[in-house]
């Protein structure tokens, strides 16, 4: 692959190169790239918008993310704030600082990740702002959305008595990221140096889980389809302790989890043994889960019961009572957030 | 003023903390900052989105912006795009990249600013992201607007014999960070250390159009108000040269601009004598101006002779003329842009 300095082409024609093969596919996309701002329709729909912000050395480290899966990732964890509305995720932006040990090539494969996030999920790509940066790679995505008014789900609206469910299984993407720490580790250490090869083998899905995360589109379309409307949602990326506590603060009740309703994958559970950690705070506060966490009326039960993927794992209670979590001998210990801080100082 | 580490708050007390005094204005801002993603209704109005990122050392030093001033710099220049779309800026969204030599009241000045912007130009912040950064401050903003749909003005509708139109003057930002940067180097350099005190006498108007700049909201209520609608615009913000090829391309358009039209306030031209410079290569390639840019039919011309504040400059040829500026002694230069260029090496 030949390596093309970006001060070859400069802003503006960066910015031509990389956005060539983004068409838009959406109605509501009605002009993106090329002027002061894009425009967009989405007449009777409500609008939603976020944005997430991914710092080199704080968010990712490129020893051991490709590039290709950064963007493929910084793109869906928005969708899935998106979806965590119940909504469809339809427009992003993306700005880019870039320091001068990149090239073309690698902004290009940057967006091809985001390009295959936009083709699988359906979103177009409208703006972004592009430059120079004094150190590492910043990345900052905003994501529009669209929702039917009333179809909108907060994070307010759990009430007492309500199910507690959650989609997928949770802490892969965690143990994902312990395993390529630790395989970096080996290969700094290794004397074969650059021909070290790391073992993966049969941990495939942690490892895709914590590099090609995807945003639970199918548990909207399913929901719908089931026409089961959540009174509370929201999407687990910061540990499943941490969004349980976001929920009863907003909705103001309390919650009971049971460990042993907790879904985990086999893989997490071998790699936790492997590590020595615990696996149950790991699924509890692992993050970058990208599953959907929501609440449901006890008179769906029948319904959600028979969802493929969707784990019922506790209920919602009064205030008064706190969030806990009953542990398989059935005492109750509090939840506490210990979800990722990235200003935590002693990590 | 006390001094209190982000890391004894957390994000989400940080969060918490910075946008209480944030309340939502809009009719179109349903629900703001607190859940996955913020919730706006624009209903049969477009809508109009843009972003920008500001990285320090690449378009910002601390050394001579307070931190005020950049955060209502950083709302004005997302703003200013929604204006110069012919549209109305109604929510923005902040992401921060904080290192650890912020301290929670440095974040607090920073967001004061953003406030004040809010407040003078009608806008709610809506959501944001904040976060450690390994090294300087990155902040991102995108703005969201709102346009009734035959309002909206693209870069691409200028037509020949068109006039060429432009707000305000330019080239006052450039020569007032230029004064920035001889004060800073000055202060460097004397014996008096901290107690020096850098001469801006005389200079203030320079001065405050690279430190507070404004969007010209004034403006299109102007053109509203007297039945103008440009045929194409945009803000200055490359400078002159570099936006009239951006409309020249997208309009498949020439021009000619008359050098002795281009308005230029004489605190622009003292502080270009002084530096020995040329004052008009930095009208037109100075930047960071925010004023609009913009083409009328040649009909209107009675119309926008007698607005305040509007300067023509020039007019709209075919596209085989390409873009020039008649100099004074009536020869024409090519105009080629100049304008910042954050991946150009030698600079």
């Amino acid at each position: 692959m030949g390596q093309t300095e970006i001060s070859s082409l400069g802003e503006f024609g960066l910015i031509d190169r990389i956005t060539q093969d983004f068409p838009l596919r959406n109605h509501s996309s009605k002009y993106g790239i090329g002027d002061d701002s894009a425009v967009l329709e989405f007449g009777d729909k409500l609008t939603l918008v976020t944005t997430d912000l991914l710092l080199e050395g704080i968010h990712f480290d490129l020893r051991y993310v490709p590039l290709k899966h950064l963007g493929y990732k910084a793109a869906i964890v928005n969708f899935s704030d998106i979806y965590a509305m119940n909504g469809t995720p339809k427009q992003i932006t993306v700005s880019l600082g870039v320091s001068s040990r990149f090239t073309v090539e690698h902004i290009e494969e940057l967006y091809d990740g985001i390009r295959l996030a936009c083709e699988v999920y359906g979103v177009d790509l409208v703006g972004g702002d592009t430059s120079a940066s004094v150190t590492g790679l910043v990345i900052s995505v905003t994501c529009l959305g669209e929702s039917d008014k009333n179809d909108v789900v907060y994070r307010n609206g759990a009430k007492e008595s309500d199910l507690i469910c959650v989609s997928g299984d949770l802490g892969a993407a965690y143990m994902g990221l312990q395993l390529l720490e630790r395989e970096n580790r080996v290969a700094a250490q290794s004397k074969e140096g650059k021909n070290f090869t790391p073992d993966f083998s049969g941990k495939e899905y942690i490892l895709e889980r914590q590099l090609k995360p995807e945003a639970r589109k199918d548990v909207i379309s399913m929901l719908k389809d089931k026409e089961i409307k959540p009174t509370s949602m929201m999407d687990v990326s910061d540990g499943l302790s941490s969004e349980l506590l976001h929920i009863c603060k907003k909705s103001n009740v309390g919650c009971r989890v049971f460990e042993d309703k907790i879904p985990i994958d086999y893989q997490t559970a071998i790699m936790a043994e492997e590590m020595n950690m615990n696996l149950v705070m790991t699924a509890m506060n692992g993050g970058e889960d990208y599953e959907l966490l929501f609440t449901v009326p006890l008179t769906d039960h029948e319904k959600v019961e028979k969802l493929n993927g969707i784990s019922i794992i506790g209920y919602i209670t009064n205030p008064q009572l706190g969030a806990a979590m009953v542990t398989r001998d059935g005492s109750e210990i509090p939840i506490i957030a210990q979800g990722w801080n990235a200003f935590k100082k002693d990590e």
